[in-house]
């Protein structure tokens, strides 16, 4: 199933290049007082929302149909307990990262065994349509197209073996990066740095994760062209190094890394950013306010 | 005004050592369905909460009281956005990770300006009395004592010179840490690792936060001791920087950074943590499951 959150946060069940609105699903979730939950709602309670989407898209009453292409995509994951994010997670980038100076300023570049994993603001989470606005036009900013992965199942210690039955679904997510000498956390966390889309896809939709293609444009120029299956860490190993550190919470985000091939954009730059099954994300760059 | 969260999220006004309960000032926030807020709700409406514990705790109809010391002390902030935390921000501390290998790991240890600022995960949070638990028993796990704000008012590139304008209160933080060549991200957010207490100051009760005294002690013995006046960069100038790459939103917590004389805790050991005018927390040390 394939589950978009689109305009004013309204719920949808995305059928080709069509989507039917299943906002109504939503009612199940109750409702909270302070303090609220520190995980995600709709994906904790992922089974019995597809189940309602299933029932509300079949229903004989009609359904609201939408143009993908009309819509304004929300992130598909509203409110995540944490962004973690896996850093020089394909050889060839890991390469790349040592000899540009634009990229190591200087800093040791690692392999992540050794540099671990970092986090990402939650409040840089934005939707396909919301585009990139640059935050640090005085720096280089870049594009990093990466595979993310959402937890369903909380979960520390998460053997490898065993760690894909803890992740609810799939999507597209573009790293944003300011250059700079800082922490990746600070660098990569920009409001609006971490775009996630164009929707969810639940993981049985996904016959394979480490045999996904990944390509994204700038302008229509390929810039970055790989295939999950070269991951130094794939999911299921990253689940279980994250999980030795903190418990997984329903929601939390994991960005598995970049392959070799990012580079500046600038405003008025439109990328498409695509992998096999999860859809392809249209996300444009806009100029500082 | 000092605020407490308390046993099973009940809300106090402490006095001393003497707590009010004024959980029925809570009543004022709204509930919210998915998707929920992402700042912390208390803390965006914090004069009105403020405004309500002291029409409570004047009440003529009478109030309970606890002591202090009976309470299991939660996290002050339930919901915050994120957490961000200054490394190396007191000279001494520079020295100190420069000279031992046990904190550097070979990694570049470089002035604050340089680091930057990093984000530890949301699901770290406990209050004081939760105690911590080792996460990762074959590291070397330290304490670090820092003074936290808790961000009031959102904002993006504030200036030094209005930035205290931002800061709904203070408290106590501890900063625990597993070492190791890891970023700080992944190293500092096992479940646990971010302390926070006793209790909420609001901004208005601390005149000069520059000027304040930490002390943390082991066992009875003192481990830690710094006054805020040595923090290369302040409360101000960190909000100032962080805001320069993401928007701040209430309850946000900043963690202002460690002085020098950081060691490892073992399961056993109490801590007392202390800032001045912001209390005490005692946090036990617990052994992992």
């Amino acid at each position: 199933m394939q589950l978009c959150r689109f305009n004013d946060h309204q719920f949808g069940l995305v059928q080709g290049d069509e989507v039917i609105d299943v906002t109504a699903a939503i009612k199940i979730l109750p409702a909270y007082r302070y303090p609220l939950p520190t995980y995600d709602l709709l994906i904790a309670n992922l089974a019995a929302i597809c189940a309602e989407v299933k029932r509300i898209a079949s229903s004989e009453s009609g359904v609201t149909r939408h143009a993908l292409a009309d819509l304004k995509l929300l992130s598909p994951v509203a409110n995540p307990g944490k962004v973690i994010a896996a850093p020089v997670n394909y050889l060839k980038h890991l390469q790349e990262a040592r000899l540009d100076k634009g990229i190591h300023h200087k800093n040791q570049i690692d392999e992540i065994q050794r540099v671990g994993l970092f986090l990402k603001a939650n409040s840089s989470i934005e939707g396909a349509s919301a585009g990139v606005t640059i935050a640090r036009p005085d720096r280089r900013n870049d594009h990093e197209i990466e595979l993310v992965a959402v937890i369903g199942k909380a979960g520390r210690n998460i053997p490898a073996a065993n760690a894909l039955e803890h992740v609810a679904g799939y999507c597209v997510g573009l790293d944003m990066t300011v250059r700079g000498p800082e922490e990746r956390s600070m660098r990569k966390s920009p409001d609006g740095y971490t775009v996630l889309g164009p929707y969810l896809t639940t993981a049985d939709e996904i016959a394979d994760v480490n045999n996904l293609d990944l390509v994204i444009a700038v302008n229509g120029e390929v810039r970055q062209r790989a295939n999950t299956r070269d991951l130094i860490m794939n999911v299921a190993a990253l689940i279980e190094f994250a999980s030795s550190f903190y418990t997984l919470q329903p929601g939390d985000i994991l960005m598995t890394g970049t392959p070799e091939g990012v580079s500046q954009v600038f405003p008025g730059d439109r990328m498409t950013v695509e992998i096999t099954g999860l859809g392809c994300m249209l996300v444009d760059i806009h100029p500082d306010q």
